[in-house]
């Protein structure tokens, strides 16, 4: 059973519109509204491969009806904590000539300690029901945090997973990474920039291995159309596909990630599958308009994978070199 | 009594970002949601200044319950016919760094003839209430209409407003601008391009003539920064401020009817004084963030305000002169 935890959700607002010009006035059709956040988009996808998921969240205010309304209108089992602070919008205002997206996402607002606390019973009470036993728990934290959020949240978080039992897979940035690290997260997905600004160390593996010495056990790199490192204390794994895929980069990263939770959920232990699997399915989320899905031609986009295992010499740089802050 | 309507009305959601760069994503605080729509504005002016109102508007799916929720906690006097399709959404993208707007308008769903015959009976229960009649009543129709409204929905209500003896103002455009000339609307105010768009005729004394002639009383005919004109069958008047304001134009327009509205239902039907007013409360809506406000300082503003009849010569010119369509 996969638990995802998405502790600053949004509803995700798309218009379409012919061609944006800024400081103007446009006409448009009837916006999409979505459920959205990343661990949302993690849920989604895992749960239409088949496999058995939870997906947790806040919601509140009139934005919180409508996202609780349209998961309800979902497959995706799910319960939502009530909060007093409404739930944040996100914008998108997709431009059909240029093909380009321009987004606003609201920073959203911090709830209450007490709210805080019903979010994690919640995760308490998901990690500790039958039917979470009857695979390997996966418990995987995605996204921002709102400001102002208790810089505990996410390792408190993280030791409840370890505490279960579970696999803990965290999706973060900035402090919180290095923080979730520290606080024992099995496997970690940062991006090539997130892992950089959050390490200050240039090199990717070495950056990954900071993040191996404080305490993860793998991480996973996305390096966007050059594929994924996986990086463990014992190797370094990568996988990119033969050509580069243009589409929706918007959700790669959670399908990276649902690929690892739903193996890690079976079992599956070894980098090299688990990178396999993630680099299809991030893949396979670009060739889809919205995020949260991926494309059915998944397997035949991990068959065409090139794997290798890139020189270890950038190891052997001195871990004091650091890009400036 | 003013009664105004909105067919059309939108929840107005406004984000202010720090610099807006197109294709890319940007953080932003909570925006700012608001029960919008040019009948509302002009409700909402007409309120604010002491004049008894009533706002009537549809409302429908999650965004109507939003923008019921807000109208609800506004002081204007409202009611709203409950329909089957979601209340539009209107997107501004504030650039603070520009200081421009680029705005989204989705078009609005097209209720059901049900759904129109309720708002009608709406109007006349509204214009027959005796609080109505304890002062003229006035009839104010704003705004755009849902693609697939249909055409006679405007002369309709131009017809229940002239049967119950109130002063029908409606402020649209294109096609809609003719049939409400023709249905005998009492004031139109459309603006310079809007007049052209509709009559074909690009000189604005002579587009203005073309809708006094097929019914209408009173044209004004707001020229942005070069203040507004009123025309009647008898004479041409125009008003404008010595030096131009700079601020934020949305919702001029809707302060220049407001003050239209109020006016006449006080009895008053000199042109010159309605266009006084019509003029100064608009500069005074430039001066505000907010399209629906207007500044306390519009006394000052009227009191500048240079009033002349320009030259009648353009009337002269042949009416067959007409603009490429």
């Amino acid at each position: 059973m996969i638990v995802t935890v998405t502790p600053n959700p949004a509803l995700d607002l798309t218009w379409h519109v012919d061609r944006i010009v800024q400081g103007e006035t446009h006409r448009a059709d009837a916006g999409i509204a979505r459920a959205g956040g990343k661990g949302l988009n993690v849920a989604r996808v895992a749960h239409a491969q088949g496999a058995s998921v939870l997906a947790l969240a806040t919601s509140g205010g009139a934005t919180g009806v409508e996202f609780a309304a349209e998961l309800a209108s979902s497959p995706v089992p799910h319960e939502l904590v009530p909060v007093q602070g409404a739930t944040r919008r996100s914008v998108a205002l997709v431009d059909e000539h240029l093909g380009d997206t321009t987004i606003v996402n609201e920073r959203g607002i911090n709830p209450t300690t007490q709210e805080w606390e019903a979010l994690k019973a919640a995760v308490v009470r998901a990690l500790d029901a039958p039917a979470t036993k009857a695979t390997k728990p996966v418990l995987v934290l995605s996204g921002s945090l709102p400001p102002g959020a208790p810089d505990d949240l996410l390792p408190t978080l993280i030791r409840i997973g370890r505490d279960a039992g579970a696999i803990v897979i965290a999706d973060t940035s900035g402090p919180a990474l290095l923080a979730a690290a520290d606080a024992g997260a099995t496997v970690l997905k940062p991006n090539a920039a997130e892992l950089a600004e959050a390490t200050g160390i240039a090199d990717p593996i070495a950056g990954a291995c900071e993040l191996l010495h404080r305490g993860a056990s793998l991480v996973l790199l996305s390096r966007g159309a050059d594929g994924m490192l996986a990086v463990t204390a014992d190797e370094v794994v990568r996988a990119r596909l033969p050509h580069p895929l243009a589409g929706n980069p918007t959700g790669a990263g959670d399908a990276a990630v649902a690929a690892c939770a739903v193996l890690m959920a079976q079992g599956e232990k070894d980098p090299t599958v688990l990178l396999r699997r993630a680099t299809a399915w991030s893949a396979a989320a670009v060739l889809m308009p919205l995020a949260g899905e991926i494309h059915p031609s998944w397997p035949d986009l991990e068959s065409a994978l090139l794997i290798d295992s890139p020189s270890l010499m950038a190891l052997s740089r001195p871990s004091t070199e650091r890009t400036p802050r």
